[in-house]
């Protein structure tokens, strides 16, 4: 997608350097564009922990993009024994999204029958590319799929359709188009009126910052609310359909995703609001069956909630809100029944949150 | 209550200069300890208007000052009719909370018949006096009947009890006590320990900057929380009862909060957590059966959206968190339906939420 009409990814190869990843700075964003340079796995592994890149599918490339770097620093020797110690640390940034694990495996098995170094390094770039493109590509088919239920939506109401996402699940999530916000550029794009709700989602405020930027970039019309603001725009009639990401769905349809999600699928259930969850199947973890008791949930720093982050005199800042000597706690994620699931937007197609109906479209995964 | 030491309300008419209203500026909390000085109905309205002041009870403390120095500001010609436009300048200051038109309403009543000037302003202060008691009152009956809730479940579990509130319905809002703390109080200066999950509240953070900052001054143990956490803590058993406050009731028990108390109400009922309000019955309106459809929800500047108050480099500043271009919404309550309220929490006991159960508390009004 373009900011400012130059066309971005989040995660790109730098084309004169093979050692070095480049990644849009998320943490200083809307207020600040900037680059970080990534030439070593800690960075790599910084860059995930600290969210510089974050969301589910840009985890995973970005673990894929370390895997490089890993196999680029790789002393001799047992060559699998040091990218599996690598591939462990990578892994073990972030705990609940399941493309970073499922990024790194691909790329560990991708390079195992290899003997030659450099032979590795040009499996696990060529492998990196494509994790990448075919992130890019999923979501450009749960646009493909997702329009149609917001232009129904349309056809019926003869309005503007007003969508409720919760968090970022963007393109700057998924290395392009976004999984949520792909129903609403393909809807915006193809002419359907448009509105989204951009919930502002503390800690991080990721709504607020990023889902707004993007959707400004892009000339989309949306309004910033605060998490509590959605139970009562449901209630007034204000929301015709909700789209949010998820970072680890089961094989049953339980969907992790963005701490607060699962309070605005139970106000959707309470006012009939159709609540779809968009991914690519690539988060969907196929050993799980119960999501709130399987589902690890990241704990974060709590000073994430203490302060918050912002635009001050011409520089940002952060700001410390409660009482310095109150404690906090920072849960990342909440887990979302399929019970309360309209359905999910996948790139093959629509379906419900069920392992019968999932299993319909990844018949492979019987 | 006390603050290091010293016991506050947070407002008081000035002991030496009778033409003086002083309030804790609740704005500035809980960085800074500041005291505005009320002596005209302009910075009254301000005051309410600004949140200076803030909370139903305190509010209708407010309104009925401002009557005072209202009557004190009269010119003479027809004193009613001044006092009447005087009144509704005043009622109309915030919309949602019942408690300032009927203190307001309660100080015109009560002058009504006085002809000389002096005994208007005399009957008028010593009804803001009774005002300002009868709500600390109410709000110490409230613990009362309250305590035996949090004791129950702490006899059940041998455990202590985790409380989630929402917003501020402490005795910063409430004049003493406060109504969804006063039993939370009451267990805790009862030996029956209990730790407080606190809401930060969005937008403005009362939970974060206020309730935080009370408990903190009381030693009751508590950690703040963004308005996302509370469905997970919940789905995890870390949740024994949500208590809120409410700044109006209707006669049926639907109950219009701080936008997002709706939302913890949802999450409560799905994982079978009780959900109480603590209400003293002037936050009745006993006109109204029907709280989504009939309840005013006031709307607020957007910047409060936009901009986070907190401290930094040692001072107050505000921070702007979304592109400066993105507009946001501020809807500053909404209403939970009678249907996922466990039980009212009032001076005269507990009742369920509904027409009937509250006529038996509160006969009078049948």
């Amino acid at each position: 997608m373009k900011i400012n009409g130059t066309w971005y990814r989040p995660i790109w190869p730098d084309e004169d350097d093979p050692g070095l990843v480049r990644v849009i700075d998320q943490r200083r964003l809307p207020h600040e564009f900037a680059v970080l340079d990534i030439r070593d796995v800690d960075t790599a592994i910084f860059a995930i922990k600290d969210m510089v890149v974050r969301g589910a599918p840009l985890i995973g490339a970005t673990g894929a993009w370390a895997m490089v770097l890993a196999l680029r620093a790789c002393p001799g020797g047992d060559q699998d024994a040091w990218l599996g110690r690598e591939a462990a640390r990578i892994a073990a940034a972030r705990p609940t999204a399941v493309n970073l694990a499922w990024a790194v495996d691909r790329v560990a098995a991708a390079v195992r029958g290899a003997e030659d170094p450099e032979e590795r390094i040009s499996l696990a770039r060529q492998l990196a590319l494509e994790i990448a493109d075919n992130e890019a590509e999923c979501c450009r088919m749960i646009g493909v799929h997702g329009l149609p239920l917001v232009r129904d939506i349309h056809k019926k109401t003869n309005k503007t359709v007003n969508i409720l996402t919760h968090c970022n699940a963007g393109w700057l999530a998924c290395v392009d188009y976004g999984t949520a916000t792909a129903p609403v550029y393909a809807a915006h794009d193809a002419g359907v009126p448009v509105h989204v709700w951009v919930d502002e989602t503390r800690p991080l405020n990721q709504g607020a910052r990023l889902t707004a930027f993007e959707l400004a970039a892009h000339g989309v019309p949306h309004t910033v609310v605060t998490d509590n603001a959605g139970g009562h725009l449901m209630q007034h009639g204000m929301v015709d359909m909700v789209i949010v990401g998820t970072d680890r769905t089961t094989r049953t349809g339980d969907v992790a995703n963005k701490v607060g999600t699962y309070l605005k699928a139970l106000a959707a259930r309470d006012n009939s609001v159709p609540f779809y969850v968009a991914l690519p199947s690539s988060t969907i973890d196929w050993n799980m069956e119960d999501g709130v008791r399987e589902i690890p949930i990241e704990t974060r720093d709590p000073d994430e909630v203490r302060f918050v982050q912002g635009l001050f005199d011409g520089a940002l800042v952060k700001v410390l809100v409660p009482p310095e000597k109150s404690q906090a706690l920072n849960v990342a994620f909440d887990v979302t029944p399929a019970r309360l699931v309209t359905g999910l937007v996948t790139e093959r197609g629509v379906c419900g949150a069920g392992e019968k109906e999932i299993l319909g479209l990844f018949p492979e995964r019987a």
